[in-house]
């Protein structure tokens, strides 16, 4: 793992980049692994730990706390009753044997704008028209439960909170009981809210190798997530004659090479593919699988692309299902491309250039909860550098003082947010 | 599924066959799958049903019964008091979602051969030299806990009661507490064992396509069981380039196929391999997987085409670490190929020619208990036909006529064992 950048190191350090440092410090200790990661999956007690360590700390700084019926965390800095929220955040939950940064990084990023504001306003030298509100979504991963962007999806209406509830993990536990059991559920509505604004690590390697401070992000990339159903035949691994075999997992072992094969046709870095999870039954040693569920992800730029992927995949399962097995794509759920509004973009950038930053424009490959969020109210998306691009790792890394221009950008970003009106998204 | 044959088409049906096929129906609704087959894995509580139904039987019958420390269960036919026992049994364990033969039918079988030679001593119709007992070999399966062949591999002193019971499944219980929570644990050591014999499914075809009655087992086939697992690093997959991903379920695909296409490179039916189950980690759909633990199956007929085999794959491993993964062998069991005493092949086949049926000698491509115990006390092993070789599967059937033929052949056997004194093994 690289080495954490030791503050004595940082010119300039500003009182508040200390703080903030610190906090992110202790922030990570909740669900930390041996390796400086987290295992911080949602609604596991790892998760509600760090919640409650959050929900102290906006108390502390003077805001109310507020928890929804799905799971997601406000904390709200109400200077104006009655009139809508600007949320800033992220999430606080992880994938397995994740990072440290990815979404962790972002709420307390907001926790500490939202403070920075809030003294602004207390001491006369800014004039808020929006409230602000620093959000924690539930459960933006997806590793636990599916789908990922959850909280966010509710919150825009594309989940009713009803059927998220419902929703259970491959133990048979539904988010609705996860949440009750370690005191995650919340009894109330989200905030009524009047615009978004996100950082977040990169998890790519841009910024990196063009030396930038911070990613403007313009779209999304297309996503296609596919659940492939590999039927074979049950039968004794050192009985049954191979002629007689139909063996899914040799099926599954083909669709896994097919999806990796796939970006290799196209422009470098234009398309992305793996499997990250198999399922399969019976999954023991002495017997040929009888049924494998594999989930696989396929990313393109835009979605011209993507649909040019998507058919090479569809062909390249077509051809399994020729050899004695049967493949069927059992789901396969879209996320176009769509932009972020371009007033947030060019509004970001004047506050980087403003802070003395570089920033590019650039386009997300990896989902966040802003990309809910866009497609009701004006938002904007950050990035800031990861070291060598890794990221759902515990090897991912962003140095100190990215971290700290970062909750400036931010803070700028909020500020602007609040004292005026962005146009685009549904406002 | 194959018709059960209807017990009017059996021409001369016994009383003693009748018995048999009544209470074969009722041993297998223990764990039984609404296709017709049996999910019983080991220490479970369908396992405990089965195993309460047996003991149950055995003391209807007037034997007494005994479970030793590692769970294997005996019903002793005492004749002759302090003269060793000529066991014979099989499992009722069973594979996830497997077959209701596999193993079941050879416990039951026993069963009733030891009943039918019990009267015969009553009736003063033979004259034993040994005493007999039936018996129930904990785990042979190996389904949830590894390895298989347990309960008989501690009985020939293989392994150490300890280490056995210390042996935990995927979610940490031990087989020791799992015996103890489903009333499955024993007290006392396994009774002083003078000879074993035991009846089982072929599991294969070569009865059927020759039509044999009987199948007399020469040798086993030798086998190695891998542990192989393929290092990558955990990555995003919606966000890592493909040139800074090491996908370890990438290398895994390629381990499966690398096993898949080895027998190709043999004569038909001499090498068989497979991969039945994977563990992925994280195993989580947005994560390019770090570490995949895979489990291979190689069998070959004899031992200088299985250190072929093990060639080709060791060969075909190295290729995949040289990808920029690390695919290394964790553990490799070998199970050599060795003969059974054909002092009991002879008898076996007379048994059967005395019987009016048909047999032919063959070796065994699956693992069962009797090739444990014939490293050390003269040993027996039957086959019946298996209907399209199908098992570890609900398709797995073998027809009545044929199951009645078994407990003949197999009762005849017993009768030879407990009255003479079969050279071989180790006594």
């Amino acid at each position: 793992m690289p080495e954490r950048t030791p503050l004595a190191e940082i010119t300039d350090v500003t009182p508040d980049a200390a703080e903030f440092l610190s906090d992110f410090a202790e922030w990570s200790t909740f669900g930390a692994t041996d390796r400086g990661g987290l295992h911080r999956m949602a609604a596991t007690t790892a998760h509600a730990e760090a919640r409650r360590w959050l929900l102290g700390r906006i108390t502390a700084s003077g805001a109310d706390t507020r928890v929804d019926w799905v799971g997601n965390a406000f904390g709200l800095f109400e200077w104006l009753p009655g009139e809508p929220f600007v949320l800033i955040g992220s999430h606080s939950d992880s994938q397995p044997d994740g990072g440290r940064f990815d979404g962790a990084y972002g709420v307390l990023a907001a926790l500490h704008a939202a403070v920075r504001l809030d003294r602004a306003v207390a001491a006369g030298a800014m004039r808020p028209v929006r409230n602000i509100a620093v959000v924690d979504w539930f459960n933006e991963e997806g590793a636990r439960f599916q789908p990922s962007l959850m909280g966010s999806g509710v919150h825009i209406g594309k989940f009713t909170v009803d059927e998220v509830l419902a929703i259970a993990d491959r133990s048979g536990t539904s988010v609705g009981d996860a949440l009750a059991t370690h005191g995650l559920a919340g009894t109330g509505p989200a905030p009524a809210t009047a615009a978004y604004a996100e950082i977040h690590i990169e998890q790519g390697r841009v910024l990196e190798a063009t030396g930038t401070d911070i990613g403007l992000v313009t779209a999304n990339w297309a996503v296609r997530k596919y659940t492939v159903v590999v039927h074979g035949e049950q039968a004794h691994t050192g009985a049954t004659s191979m002629a007689d075999r139909r063996d899914a997992l040799v099926g599954a072992a083909r669709v896994v090479l097919a999806a990796h094969e796939i970006p290799g046709a196209f422009p470098v870095d234009t398309v992305l593919s793996a499997v990250g999870r198999f399922h399969i039954e019976p999954n023991s040693p002495v017997v040929v699988p009888a049924r494998v569920t594999v989930d696989v992800d396929l990313r393109a730029e835009d979605e011209p692309t993507l649909e040019q992927a998507h058919e090479r995949f569809t062909e390249a399962l077509a051809a399994i299902t020729a050899d004695g097995l049967r493949a069927e794509i059992a789901a396969c759920a879209l996320r176009p491309s769509t932009p972020y509004p371009p007033a947030g973009v060019d509004l970001a950038e004047e506050v980087a250039t403003a802070a003395g930053l570089s920033s590019r424009r650039m386009r997300t490959r990896a989902g966040h909860d802003s990309i809910n969020l866009k497609d009701v109210v004006p938002t904007v998306m950050l990035f800031v550098p990861s070291v060598d691009g890794i990221s759902h790792s515990d090897r991912e890394f962003t140095a100190d003082p990215d971290l700290c221009h970062g909750v400036d950008v931010l803070t700028g970003v909020a500020r602007r947010l609040v004292t005026e009106r962005l146009p685009g998204g549904a406002e």
